[in-house]
């Protein structure tokens, strides 16, 4: 393929040829560099091992939320299930609210088994109180709030379909547990599920709460909840119980809609017999049901009214896990 | 009980009492139809078998819709659905599009196969177009508008819920046939369903559109089609296709959201194979639906731009059919 140049005598074209093929050669390997650095990166999530930069720089407060997990007398299943939520999409950081009062918390055993993807902080309890994880953290900086109970697990897909929800509904509580209060014709109210009669507005079940123990809501609450009544708190103490039928009624009240929107979960899961501990949850004691229902009728007197709206939306994630979930007869 | 008056002496004081009892009496009957009155009515969902006054008179603007049906070729199937739809809870009248140019409607039979639920109107066309049924019927009284295909059987449960999801997405196109577009390489859109590529929006899948033929959507749309550019009808007269593209074009265009909420149906069925026209529905055409990537393509070409939005929220009623229909193992 010299044509051109071959024919030429001498060796004074030789060296000319050298020159001009070592320039072209040059120019060749410095456009091949140009190109390489102009090859799209490959994602962060082709690269599995690779190490990502701390979320904590890249996440707005917009686009992120906090989980906060209280805990107590379950600290294997607080860490199970830390190492599972904290490499949730969109996570800012969590906020372990330490109700195991005296007892040291497991900072060091967590530091010394980092890295991890996100800050955690332990909040040291000076009470047990069941309201400790309605406090207006100043940890917070999110907007949204992804509050878990120590025993519950929901898939990450889950939890990513569910924040995409809240955003799109961000005054509701966002959630996978759905429960109902009825009233009676004497006037009374009753707590329950689906075991309840239908509270009779045409066909099919309603709810008129979303229970906060696995559900997003924006963080704006926590601090209208520092503003309640006395007696709210009071009956949440009294029994370590309902503050999250309180935070229902102060939603629905607040919006004056229903409280709550219900996403339906693929994959949740209670650990609680999973626990060393023995330890097996509140809501086995035999008046936990009785007392929902005392709270309920509590609350409609300090509240003086029934906030509580009903709704029977339920959403799904369309195409997941089947893609074609959504197919029909037609 | 007459210690005081009866030891009084004597006829005067017996003509007193008699007086004193008559009009005790009197007034223990008046308060007596006073407190009858003021019973509660009894809800007229509670007497099946009595005598309603006619919905038109009793349904606002509000909590009623209007039905949209544009019929070609299927008398048959026409009146079979119309028997079923002129039943639906909230219905407040029905609007019959007649494409059958230069046939007589059946409004006579109607009339004289009543009474009906509802009144209902035959539209006669003078040429067969598909956007007919996109025209601003003075006619139509309600916000809302229920448009169905005339070979679509929804149930009337399926019905009465996706209105009342309407009732809370009132600018949206809220029904029961989701579909997408897709973006390639090249800059071209695809149209097609969930055998299409997921558009790659995390999990699962995504819709843009929720086609006209089986949905609700605002009053307010057939005005703003009224003045759409040119071009967009006689995109499609050009094909007799794609009004339900342009109408999700409109409505995301209109709300910078997605232009539909998809209510998954319980019972959802295409009648045409029943019907003894013959006549099998524009979709059975081999063009039909690289025609609908075709209008896709020019209708961002007319709108300089592409509006479309993803959304992948799939609606369903809580605990209907199935009262447990939300339950988990949790």
């Amino acid at each position: 393929r010299c044509f051109h140049f071959c024919k030429l005598p001498g060796r004074v074209m030789g060296i000319r040829l050298l020159r001009f093929t070592s320039v072209v050669i040059i120019v060749l390997l410095l456009v091949a560099g140009a190109l390489t650095a102009l090859l799209p990166t490959i994602k962060d999530d082709k690269l599995p091992n690779s190490r990502r930069e701390p979320k904590a720089q890249s996440q707005s407060a917009l686009d992120s939320f906090t989980l906060i997990m209280q805990t107590y007398n379950r600290t294997d299943l607080l860490l199970k299930l830390l190492n599972h939520y904290q490499a949730i999409p969109h996570l800012h950081k969590v906020i372990v609210v330490w109700n195991n009062i005296g007892e040291k918390t497991p900072e060091e055993m967590w530091n010394s088994l980092g890295p991890h993807p996100v800050p955690v902080v332990f909040k040291v309890q000076t009470v047990n109180r069941m309201r400790n994880r309605l406090q207006n953290f100043p940890d917070l900086e999110t907007k949204a709030v992804l509050m878990m109970d120590d025993d519950t697990l929901v898939s990450a897909h889950d939890l990513a379909f569910a924040f995409s929800v809240w955003q799109q509904f961000p005054e509701h509580i966002v959630g996978f547990v759905p429960r109902k209060h009825i009233s009676t014709p004497s006037g009374v109210y009753s707590y329950g599920s689906f075991e309840l009669q239908n509270p009779g507005f045409g066909n099919g079940d309603q709810y008129s709460m979303v229970l906060i123990g696995a559900a997003f809501f924006h963080s704006g609450y926590l601090e209208d909840f520092q503003r309640q009544p006395e007696a709210v708190y009071a009956l949440i103490d009294e029994t370590q119980n309902c503050d999250d039928i309180a935070m229902n009624f102060l939603v629905a009240k607040h919006t004056g809609k229903p409280s709550g929107v219900f996403v339906k979960p693929v994959d949740i899961r209670n650990l609680e017999k999973d626990t060393n501990s023995g330890y097996s949850g509140m809501w086995h004691r035999a008046e936990h049901l009785l007392q929902r229902s005392y709270c309920v009728n509590k609350l409609v007197n300090i509240y003086d009214g029934m906030p509580l709206k009903y709704s029977n939306i339920m959403i799904s994630q369309f195409g997941f896990p089947n893609y074609a979930n959504h197919k029909n007869k037609m």
